[in-house]
């Protein structure tokens, strides 16, 4: 089955890169855009006996792995296939 | 208007960050994980006059700002609210 984790800045956590890229509109002559914040794309393949197993092997590798609890939120998606 | 932007590494590129978590998913006892591949998660407000230009706009951050044309592919979403 394939999934998709989403990782993102907590609301109201500081978020040093979106304000680095925000920057960097400036420069480029970008504006009217605001809230720009960066988090993290994961997409993994998982054998898994069930649709249920999938997500609770993915829960648990955001849980322990890929999201940072104190400052990050995580969602995923897994595939029905 | 809100926007979202899947920046990946391109296939056939290797991957260190996703190399990375496959291996200490090994350590936490998580098997069954395959082609985990790491890229970023970007979401952002945008004022435009139209749905057209919004996009048109987020492309432009995409090209020039947020992913590496080298390494990586990008596809984003523009809300039509």
């Amino acid at each position: 089955m394939r999934a998709r984790v989403f990782v993102t800045p907590r609301k109201g956590i500081l978020d040093p890169q979106g304000r680095a890229v925000e920057g960097a509109l400036t420069s480029l002559g970008i504006s009217g855009v605001a809230n720009l914040r960066v988090g993290r794309y994961v997409t993994l393949e998982i054998d898994a006996p069930s649709h249920a197993a999938a997500e609770a092997t993915v829960k648990r590798i955001c849980e322990q792995l890929l999201a940072n609890p104190n400052i990050e939120d995580f969602r995923f998606e897994v595939d029905a296939g």
